[in-house]
């Protein structure tokens, strides 16, 4: 499998600003996220204090941003990142369907404002997963409950439905919802994901469904349960001022690491990052001599 | 006197972005520095990793830059300030001859090459001092060596010269230097300031002088010197991730903090360091009520 120097997650001005920085120091990378950015960036209104771009528009920012991007020749993946694995000499990336290795991380991923729903986190690997594609095998002759944030993910529960008994899906967005016939939709609230030693029961403000599987499908994963072992602070992934995490060859910035939430803040944090790394990349090189 | 809430003491990214950033919080601030902001982003090449600018040149930065600064209505006060001094409820910049009170403080200094000549810091306010004009009073009758960095220092031998019995004058450049008839210039190197209590000698690489004083003019005064008390670690200014320094209401940012010295970084952390300063102040008010 092609191996990446740098794996970089997230597209807002973290993400960005740290595959710029490493693309100019010749590392391999590879950057995942959307091809529109950040949401929260073509959103807002006027931005008056990023310097050198006064007054400028949430849509000009991503235009301007875009440019960059096409100048330095970097392409972003669309693949959701479902879990990152710290192998000892490289870490395992899971997208949707699809592997990669790296031998560096940087967690770009922005502020999870999602809140994990009693029993989440407490049954994560035993029943509770966040990519349906990934474990659909799993699910034959069983239940499984796919809780989608939004419209797209209605196609993973019609891929689930193949391979299942049974598969309910609960939209947690207004939108009409287009799945196969024999998917179940529940206009109902999650309450918990109860059971023993694994998932047995998805809790509804209205019910109580027996299930052998809950996905939660969001737009994306807090990082704690994307990096097994991330040391998290205040909500936010523990960081010094190198960007550093507490596992060795793992970055992050931008919003994901704290507050001030601020464009021009995420950036150059980005850039530390990505030098961050660059910096461990040699010394790994000059230690394996 | 006025006193403002943020006194900002640099005019790179970092000092420029958190002048912005104060500024939009509504504070009162004075921003100290130079008219033509950075020499060292006036002089870059390209800018490759400035995102949102790809590939800017050093001067269309600068014109950014100050577009910015325009757009917010924001002046530079082309004061050099030679000493800060944290006063409990506030704190006292000594400037060329003006004083001023902030509450709060940023430095934003860049990095620092120029060494300190041996006895320089041991005799600081026992004979060594940064600022002539400020001191000129004190040495009436008495013999007094300024080395100027630069030419613009020579007015500051000539206003000496009034005072004092004797003026040495030692340029550190090769420009041709005009002073007073009555300063004596030395085209020597100087090595070291000797005495005992307080400075008694000059020595330079071909001669030895016997001096009240010594005036060191250099372009920025390193931090330590500017900010009695003031943390370094590794030749930098001890920061938090919040830009906080050990001196309770006195931030910094930018290359003065440390690597990596990119223009990126240094804003992002301006940002950080205005908003850690309007919190500051926000807790300053909210505990005297």
């Amino acid at each position: 499998m092609e191996r990446y120097d740098i794996a970089i997650i997230g597209t807002g001005p973290a993400g960005l600003e740290a595959a710029i920085t490493a693309r100019i120091r010749n590392k391999k990378i590879i950057l995942f996220g959307n091809k529109n950015l950040s949401l929260k960036v073509e959103k807002a209104h006027t931005i008056q204090n990023y310097l050198g771009l006064p007054d400028i528009g949430g849509e000009e920012l991503k235009a301007a941003y875009e440019a960059h991007l096409k100048a330095m020749d970097i392409e972003i993946t669309e693949d959701k990142i479902n879990a990152v694995y710290a192998m000892g000499e490289y870490f395992a990336l899971q997208g949707n369907g699809t592997n990669y290795e790296a031998q560096t991380v940087i967690l770009a991923t922005g502020v999870s404002t999602a809140k994990a729903y009693p029993g989440e986190e407490q049954f994560l690997g035993r029943g509770v997963s966040y990519c349906a594609t990934c474990d659909a095998p799993l699910y034959r002759g069983k239940i499984a409950a796919i809780i989608g944030f939004s419209p797209k993910e209605e196609a993973e529960a019609d891929f689930m439905a193949e391979m299942a008994d049974k598969v309910y899906y609960i939209p947690m967005y207004e939108a009409d919802v287009n799945v196969a016939d024999s998917v179940e939709v529940l206009r109902e609230k999650p309450v918990s994901v109860e059971g023993s030693l694994k998932v047995q029961e998805l809790v509804t403000d209205r019910n109580r469904y027996d299930v052998d599987g809950v996905f939660f499908l969001r737009e994306s994963v807090s990082p704690a349960q994307l990096v097994p072992g991330l040391k998290i602070e205040d909500n936010h992934i523990a960081v010094d001022r190198q960007m550093r995490t507490n596992l060795a060859g793992c970055f992050a910035c931008g919003d994901a690491v704290g507050a001030p939430y601020q464009y021009i803040k995420s950036a150059g944090e980005g850039n530390v990052a990505a030098l961050s790394a660059v910096a461990y990349l040699a010394e790994k090189k000059r230690l394996s001599k």
